[in-house]
């Protein structure tokens, strides 16, 4: 039988396999679903060793646990690549907007519903299926495979950064495969070469030191709402710059070849307004959205809460606000010199009536890999085999830190190579991956393992 | 057996019946609470009943029902007094910051601790003590006394109003007493003449239709959160006043004689500033504090949410905001111009990129009554017969909207007499009423109505 005859075949029982995989709710953040995570990582395991991967084993770490595997009988000549994938999810609210339960997949519309469907359960599941089928009908693999399947993507790998260093010999490879980004558009294949990176912190702005009435204590005392509000609006200028010193120093600027290549892409602003539901876009004078999505720094609010929130009118001063401030980083910014750099800003700038309080979730660094490399070569080549556009050549805006590890720890470089679009809602209400896109996906990854052998 | 010897005999049952009203979680905001609220109200009827007032009833309204009762057997030579208090109390969160449960009172360190011990369930029950000793120990009152206690003063009392209206001849009478207002320091008691009004707006802004991952679509899309801060930190000047055009319009300014009267209570804004717990105070320039808590209007955002506020990390784009907004006014400000002067300037900065949504909750007028009248004279006299120190003559910085529906409906002055204390914490954690507050009210409620009476 060949491949792509067993690849036909196995349709419905890829998407089975999927559904039960997308069932598990393997929420990182949330202390509350570790059993969930640990089952995902076993259920893993085993489905790898049901594979052929004998090797298949749940690493345990710090945090969630890594499942690792691999297949090394193609030989000394022939390449090693290691496969990386995340089983871990964002958390899925708010619930109340998604149409299907998040943890119950369900296919509408020729695309499945699920949180983690493309993100990135979905894409690292179809490599899975790419393999599966060189297995079963050739008894073998075209190069030497290394599977490496976290489970705190999440909430920034703090686990895999020291694993990936304990294991450095046995992860030895040639070049490393992510499936964790997006095509282009539908039916053009993307290869990302840059990734944005983050410094995410977290802060307590506190007036009084409990909630006052309002009419009691109104006029009269620092309301740490209003305060919150000034600091943040000062934090970009008129322009939509970040009005942090030194936020922008050590920013590689743009080339003149590649701001005209993302010029070249065909991409509207308009379609994009359309796409995200706002009345307007906005950002950085000076730049294309392209360019502010994929080469420039962003400081943006993820979430808000102080005071009162619930239904009706609590005539409340509120004692503290809290918030959630992420930026999106690219070469060569340090997320952790950004972070000490916004948190000193916020210092610097707070009123002496409040008290400030700044803590640190996780960084990323952005990374830029070489677009003339093997590796980027084979991937071409397996998507050109699957899809009739041509492969475009593109950055990302979001941050996959684990890409910067295998760089600095493994020297190896990395392909994104996405199946997913830009249009799944990962980390939104109704995450979805195209069922296309799935079953083209296990098919690029079959050709990508013939391509990588040659 | 004199009043004040029934009044000590019978302390230790004045405390076991308040705590038994206490227990009710009668929160008029929350519809789940709707049947304790309900059932907070027939337990009042039946204690008027059992005290000697035998037209005790629960009258329904649109919302929660208002208590009613009376005793006109002084004679038509009399004067009536109407007692006024509200039975319904603000939602306790954050419940985590209590001590001891809001709904379980308990004393310690000589204060009564749960929601509605000082606003409004100990002040109003303290009257009715003093009732009850003048019932029990002479067989009558010395004069007409008729008791109105609503559920729905947390809520901007919308049915009473309205109640008041259709029962106006019902109600008819020659002053009002209300203690639901705080003595000016321990020991000092207050006769409050003036109170602010209210205007309380509830906006949600929207960027994007859905959230986003911030990864990508972070920089070139509107931040709700960012956009909202800008807008609120637009909405007062250097100065601390209130930028909105048209919003002092109607602000009657105060004269030399009052804030010289101001100026002479005993106050420390360090003192304050301490109690509340801040690093500092802040307020419109060209103002001391109590003036700016007591004569001058304010605008505070009394709850904000939106975007991810969960543990961890979440790199969402948050689709949209949410902000509860209210005004304090003073006299002769309207709650229903200042709405709508507030809504039209939000409209107005509102960026094109998002949309505003702005609705109203609840507003009260601001009052201010004549200090020379009879009633006021008596509360005086019956207030220095308890305390050694000078009654003070204030106003207050929160609401009751009913004040202003007393004097245009029924033409009647009303009396603030607070037997609380500025620092009860009401609509606060760990409310309290101090025991020495809850005797000496009854006490000074006793010698109230015999003031009244000469």
């Amino acid at each position: 039988m060949t491949i792509n005859d067993y690849l036909q075949r196995e349709e419905s029982r890829f998407l089975r396999e999927l559904f039960e995989l997308l069932s598990i709710p393997s929420i990182s953040t949330d202390p509350d679903y570790g059993p969930d995570v640990e089952r995902c990582a076993r259920w893993l395991k085993d489905h790898l060793e049901q594979m052929g991967f004998s090797t298949a084993e749940v690493c345990p770490t710090e945090g969630h646990p890594i499942v690792y595997a691999e297949w090394l009988e193609a030989g000394e000549e022939a390449p090693t690549v290691l496969l990386y994938g995340h089983y871990d999810v964002q958390p899925p609210d708010p619930l109340e907007e998604w149409i299907s339960p998040p943890f119950k997949p369900e296919v509408r519309e020729e695309k499945i519903f699920a949180r983690g469907a493309t993100d990135d359960k979905g894409q690292f599941f179809a490599h899975l299926k790419g393999l599966e089928a060189w297995l079963e009908t050739t008894g073998g693999l075209p190069v030497n495979v290394k599977i490496l399947i976290e489970g705190e993507e999440e909430v920034g790998s703090p686990s895999l950064a020291p694993w990936i260093l304990e294991n450095a010999d046995r992860l030895a490879c040639d070049a490393v495969i992510i499936s964790d980004s997006s095509m282009f558009a539908p039916g053009i294949p993307a290869i990302t070469y840059g990734l944005r990176g983050l410094s995410y912190l977290e802060l307590t702005l506190e007036g009084p030191d409990h909630d006052l009435h309002s009419g009691l204590y109104g006029g009269g005392v620092p309301n740490p709402v209003l305060e919150l509000s000034r600091m943040l609006a000062s934090l970009h200028d008129e322009a939509g710059r970040i009005a942090i010193p030194g936020f922008y120093d050590a920013v590689r600027p743009m080339d003149p070849e590649e701001r005209e290549a993302f010029g070249a892409l065909p991409f509207e602003d308009e379609a994009f307004r359309e796409e995200i539901g706002a009345e307007g876009l906005k950002g950085e004078e000076g730049y294309t959205t392209l360019e502010r999505l994929w080469a420039r720094p962003t400081l943006d609010i993820n979430g808000i809460w102080g005071g009162f929130t619930g239904k009706g009118a609590k005539t409340v001063l509120p004692a503290r606000v809290h918030a959630k401030l992420s930026c999106r980083l690219v070469p060569d910014q340090d997320p952790e010199v950004i972070a000490e750099l916004v948190k000193a800003h916020l210092e610097a700038i707070k009123p002496s009536e409040v008290r400030l309080k700044v803590s640190f979730h996780h960084g990323g660094r952005p990374v830029i890999t070489d677009r003339k490399g093997p590796i980027v070569q084979a991937a071409t080549r397996a998507f050109d085999r699957v899809w009739d556009e041509e492969t475009v050549f593109i950055r990302g805006g979001g941050s996959i830190p684990v890409v910067a590890h295998f760089a600095e720890i493994l020297g190896a470089p990395t392909v994104l190579m996405g199946f997913g679009l830009e249009n799944d809602r990962l980390h939104s209400p109704n995450e979805k991956l195209n069922l296309e896109n799935y079953y083209a996906g296990i098919q690029t990854s079959a050709y990508l393992w013939e391509e990588c052998g040659k």
